[in-house]
C-alpha cells in the first residue's frame, strides 16, 4: 500500500512529516510518497540520518498558505505540496492521502479533485473526540457552514460506516446535536434532520444535548459544520481555560505546591488527553478515496498515526461500503 | 420598589423562593409579591418562622409544567404562579419579574404579555458566564433557535446597553461568535451580521472563535439562540466531565488522596465557580419591563441575587436606554 503525504503541511513540517513517514514505513510496512521541495527533504534526511527506504520524494512548488482562501488550492497553489499530493492520489499512484495543512484546502481538494462518492451531497469532516469511557465522533466539524437536513442524514450514514468498518464498533449509535431531547426542538434543520435520521435505518438515538456530549453518550454526534466547529473549539477552549485556573490553584501557596508535586504526573497525563482534543486525524468522508487531515501541530508520531488511520480506512473497504449505503440516494438532487 | 416572584418556579420552590424573598426584603429593602398557592406559602412561613413583612402573597392556580410547550403558559397555565406573576408585572403592581421556572415559558410570557420594546424584532436571553478575569455575556442563549442578521445586530445593542447601564462597563466590547476571525467566515447569517454590527456604532471587535470565548476576550458574545444554547451547555458539560476526570485522578491512590486533601477547599471553590455556569440570573432583553430568569436550581441566595439583578435593572433605567437606542429601527419590518 502507498500513502501520499503532504511533506510541507503543518506547523512542524517538513521535519516531523519526514520522520513520520520513516516511522510509518518501518512500523506499518507502507510505502510513502512525500510531496514538496525534494532538495530540502533530501538534505534533511541526510542531516538527520533518516533512511529513505520505501519513501519516494516528489517535487512540488511551494506550500499552500494556511491563511489563503481554500479555493486557492485550485489556482495559485495547484502545484503546491498539497496540490501535487492530491494529483498522486487521483491518478492512483497512492491509495490514501494525508496532510496536516489547511483544513479548508483539504475539503476543496477532496471535493473538487478526488470528487464525491456518487450520491453524496457534501463531504464532511469527522473526528474522534476523547470522552471518559469511549471516544465519540463529531461530524461535521467545519466543512459545511450551512447544511440542509438531507446532508445531516448522510453525515450520519458516513459516520456510521466509518465507525463500524474502520473502528470496529458494532451498530454504532448516532445522535443529533440539539438544544433539547424532544423531537420538536431546534430549528427547521434539526426537526427535519431528526425525521430523516429516524427513517434512515441507522441506530439513531435521537437528539443529544451538548451538556451530555462530552460524556460520550453515543458513538457519533451529527451536526452542521458551523455548530460542529464551534463545539470542537469550545471544548478545547473550556478545557484549556479550566486547566489554567487549576494551575492557579496548584501554585497558590506552598501547601498547594506540595500537593501539585504529588499529582504532577497524573494531571499532566490528563491534560495531554484533553489537549489533543481530537484522537488521531480527522477524516474527510464522502469522497472517493481516503483523505486524512492530521492536526496542524502534528509531530512525527501524530503523522505516523494519521498514516495508520489512512491505512486502516483503505484496508477496511469503508469507502466501498459508503458507496453501497448511499446508492439509494443517487437519483436525488445533489 | 416591588418585585414579583413566581413562588413555585424552580427545583427548590416554594421554600427557597419564599426564603429568598424574605432575604431580599431584609437586605435590599424591596417589597416582594409572591404568586402561587398562598395557603402552602403561609403554612411554610409559619413552620419556618419567616416574617412576611414587605411580602404579599397572591393566589395562583398551579405551576407551569417544565416539560409543557412554552406557549401553554398562554392557555392551560394562564393562571399558574408564572402566569399570575406576569399579570402583576403587566398591570404595574410590580416593577420587575423574577422566576426560576421554564425558560421557554418566560420567553413566551415576556414576548406576548409584557411585549417587546418598540422596534425590537425578537427578545433574547443574555447571561453572564464566568471567565478567569472578567465575566462575559453570552446572548442569545436559547430564546430564538433561528435568527436573522438584524436580530443578531439588535442583540448586540441590547447586550451593550445592559452591560453599560446595569453592570457599569464603559463602552463594552461586542464580539460575534464565529468559526474564524476573518469577516468572510461562517454562513450567510454571520457574514451579514458582521456587516451590520460593523456599522452599528457599537464597540464591535469582530468575530470571536469559541476557543477564545471562555477566556473572556470581550464583554459580550453575540450569537443565534441555537448556537448560544449549544455553547452554554457545552461549557457546562465539558467542565463537569473534566472535573469528573480530575476526581478520578485525586482518588487514584493514597498519595493522590493525600494531595487531594490539601487542595480540597480550593478545588471545591473552583468547581463551584464553574458549576453555576451562569453568574446570577439570565435577563430577557428586548421586552418592556425587567424580566429575570433565575437558575432552575436556585437556592434562597440565588433567588435573592436574581431579585437584586432585577432591582439593578429597574434602577439603571436600562430599558429606557434600550428603547432610545432602538428607536431608529422602529419603522423596519419586525
Amino acid at each position: 500500500m502507498t500513502i501520499v503525504l503532504d511533506a510541507f503541511g503543518g506547523d512542524k513540517a517538513p521535519l516531523c512529516n519526514l520522520k513520520g513517514a520513516v516511522l510509518a514505513h518501518r512500523e506499518l510496512g507502507v510505502d510513502v510518497i512525500l510531496t514538496g521541495d525534494t532538495a530540502v527533504l533530501r538534505e534533511l534526511a541526510k542531516k538527520e540520518q533518516l533512511p529513505l527506504d520505501g519513501i519516494e520524494l516528489l517535487e512540488a512548488d511551494g506550500v499552500m498558505d494556511m491563511h489563503a482562501e481554500p479555493t486557492a488550492l485550485l489556482k495559485q497553489y495547484r502545484n503546491s505540496s498539497m496540490g501535487v499530493a492530491f494529483d498522486v492520489l487521483c491518478d492512483g499512484r497512492a491509495d490514501a492521502f494525508v496532510s496536516a495543512g489547511s483544513t479548508g484546502a483539504i475539503v476543496v481538494g477532496g471535493t473538487m479533485l478526488v470528487k464525491r462518492i456518487k450520491g453524496v451531497k457534501r463531504p464532511a469532516i469527522g473526528s474522534l473526540l476523547p470522552a471518559p469511557k469511549r471516544s465519540y465522533m463529531l461530524m461535521d466539524m467545519g466543512a459545511n457552514a450551512e447544511c440542509r437536513p438531507e446532508m445531516l442524514c448522510q453525515f450520519g450514514v458516513l459516520a456510521s460506516v466509518y465507525l463500524s468498518e474502520v473502528e470496529g464498533r458494532k451498530n454504532p449509535t448516532i445522535g443529533l446535536l440539539n438544544i433539547g431531547t424532544e423531537d420538536t426542538k431546534g430549528g427547521e434543520l434539526q426537526k427535519k434532520a431528526y425525521e430523516l435520521l429516524s427513517q434512515s435505518g441507522l441506530n439513531f438515538v435521537g437528539n443529544v444535548e451538548s451538556r451530555e456530549m462530552p460524556k460520550g453518550v453515543c458513538d457519533a454526534v451529527i451536526t452542521d459544520g458551523f455548530t460542529g466547529n464551534i463545539a470542537l473549539k469550545l471544548i478545547e477552549g473550556t478545557a484549556m481555560t479550566l486547566f489554567g485556573m487549576i494551575k492557579g490553584v496548584l501554585k497558590k501557596n506552598p501547601i498547594n505546591q506540595l500537593a501539585a508535586g504529588l499529582l504532577k504526573k497524573d494531571l499532566y497525563a490528563l491534560k495531554q488527553t484533553m489537549d489533543s482534543s481530537e484522537i488521531g486525524g480527522a477524516a474527510l468522508l464522502g469522497v472517493r478515496k481516503a483523505v486524512i487531515k492530521a492536526h496542524g501541530s502534528s509531530d512525527e508520531v501524530a503523522i505516523k498515526n494519521a498514516i495508520r488511520q489512512a491505512v486502516n480506512m483503505v484496508k477496511s473497504g469503508a469507502i466501498e461500503t459508503m458507496s453501497r449505503a448511499l446508492a439509494d440516494g443517487v437519483n436525488e438532487e445533489s
